[in-house]
């Protein structure tokens, strides 16, 4: 026999008051005599009262929330995506009366696992979303094992199946590659990512892609890889900017607009002007890209759409115990040309935009 | 009589199955015969067993966790503050057993409120942190009226009484300010916001302020006020620039980095040295001001401190029900000065910074 489930009402009754003073007291609103309030707690717990959320929640076994967790940025860079992805995946959760739940990225292993299992075992969550996946990710593995719901945004091991969404940087550095070689641009390099960095790779893959069917030889010593950091990329360009004038490189592909940003530099310390004498490119568009001096040529990703997807998918897996097909969706990103790479490039996408030639003369 | 708490042993022998199996069922991680399922789920409903997390709640009649909104950043911006805020926050929060939940900012007023009820009333949150706070702020009121514990970022009326953590701003300006007198300017303009915003009220008072002290008289058409966006500062600018050369600012303090890049902008269209022929300042710090050409002067806020304060406030206030001691506490934030107001001026602050020089020259 199923018990009817108490009430407000029940407790009241129970404790010899009102409803409305159980309602005050519950809700923290008021404080009564010593006595009265140890009453109404007894009466809670002897009829086992418990509050709306809690009792939606036993009844389906549910916490109706969401775990997040994400690596800090660097102290001196924004991360260009968080506000929106945030944004996004709580709007889309409200929807489907969920909530997201944030909580701290550790990054020993055995403290960020303990965090997910601790989170698992209270039963505070449904589910995770996961970012920064990188290979043989230790939270993949684990919450596979314990058979717990999770949507991550990027992938991991080709070999690994789980549900996942991710931009595909390899079809936009393809994109922009492309973009440089049908400006005539030959000696193309490429600053990226070490190589066990899962994103960096996809990325350059693109990259190499292109050269290949434009049958241009990849030339080892033009990739050049580090932390895709601003001085990472301002200390690659000038060691690029360094090789024999017939080894140099006329264009440069970064695989985030932070490096870019480090190359324009280095290159303009050395009186080249960006766009004509040094084609320059990055990745995220961030907000100023648009505003540097040339504004730079970038790729922007569907991070609203992203959002939304991770947390459809993760709610209906909760909710069915289907998996999502395909397994793992690849949305493009989007190629924004500006004078960084094409001097003739015309005013970019947005709400304030002064034409290049302004800028450049500025 | 207070019952004794049910067990997952409990549960498990109610229902004729091993302690693991109802583990491993109610884990999600095993799926059973539909009838064995049946039988479980019967038994932990008939017992009114509740899982750790809950039961912990219902013991301590709270939820553990704090709820926090903020709104959006427009598109062509990057909130410079929310990774670093949101980490400290919850990395203070989990130091004390707490989670942060996110959930949407709703601009139109009901349904804000509404949520907020809705989170309070289902108890699942023991408390708010409030951000962008203005005059007259409704959440303020609403949560006030339901005596429900609150801490904010940021002062609301003068007269409301309320526990908060704020940046001084007006410290802030008035230092910027005091810097620019200093190194000779009398005729100083500042790009504020509309009058009704809270936080420019707070700021513009410092440069007031600075100005009155050195008896400076205050000139109204160099005061200009709009959308603390980039374009709002690069149109102010331009209007500035236009006046009779006599009237013409040499000088302007912005009150936030976009609308200052914007004014940077303008005065390099015109041909103009920023930091020389006009010397500009923003506010905030955001992680490019240092790689602007030239790098940008700035105010920075200590946003890690005050995500651990706000925490541990509203903590202390949700656990001992006592106001915390001062109520608003002010918190300064830190004069960064860079060559757009001091062509002199040393490499900032930061992992890599180039000289002024090299910069001005690339």
């Amino acid at each position: 026999m199923v018990r009817n489930r108490v009430t407000l009402k029940d407790v009241a009754r129970r404790a010899g008051v009102s409803y409305q003073t159980v309602s005050k007291l519950l809700n923290h609103q008021i404080r009564l005599p010593e006595e009265t309030e140890r009453r109404i707690w007894q009466a809670v717990e002897e009829l086992g009262y418990t509050p709306h959320y809690n009792a939606r929640s036993l009844r389906a076994q549910r916490s109706f929330t969401i775990g997040y967790s994400w690596p800090p940025s660097p102290p001196d860079e924004t991360n260009p995506i968080l506000d929106q992805f945030l944004q996004s995946m709580f709007v889309a959760a409200e929807a489907r009366g969920y909530y997201l739940l944030m909580f701290p990225y550790h990054y020993q292993v055995d403290k960020q696992l303990a965090t997910y299992a601790e989170l698992i075992d209270t039963g505070r969550v449904d589910g995770f979303i996961l970012s920064s996946v990188e290979y043989n990710d230790p939270r993949i593995r684990y919450l596979q094992e314990r058979k717990f719901p999770f949507v991550a945004f990027g992938r991991s091991n080709p070999d690994w199946h789980f549900p996942c969404i991710d931009v595909d940087g390899g079809k936009g550095l393809y994109e922009v590659t492309c973009h440089l070689i049908a400006l005539g641009h030959r000696r193309i390099a490429a600053l990226a990512w070490p190589e066990n960095s899962r994103v960096g790779n996809n990325r350059l893959e693109g990259y190499l892609i292109a050269l290949r069917e434009a049958n241009i030889p990849v030339n080892a010593t033009w990739i050049l890889r580090g932390e895709g950091r601003l001085d990472f990329g301002y200390r690659a360009t000038h060691h690029l900017l360094n090789l024999p004038s017939q080894q140099r490189p006329t264009a440069l592909v970064a695989l985030n607009d932070y490096m870019a940003i480090g190359a324009m530099q280095a290159a303009q310390e050395r009186g080249l002007r960006v766009g004509e004498d040094l084609a320059i490119s990055g990745f995220d568009d961030i907000p100023l890209a648009r505003y540097l001096t040339p504004p730079l040529t970038s790729l922007r990703q569907p991070i609203w759409e992203i959002g939304q997807q991770v947390i459809e998918r993760l709610i209906d897996l909760i909710e069915t115990g289907q998996f999502p097909e395909p397994q793992c969706q690849l949305v493009p990103p989007t190629l924004i040309v500006r004078a960084s790479t094409d001097p003739n490039a015309k005013a970019s996408t947005g709400s304030y935009s002064p034409s290049t030639k302004e800028v450049i003369n500025g």
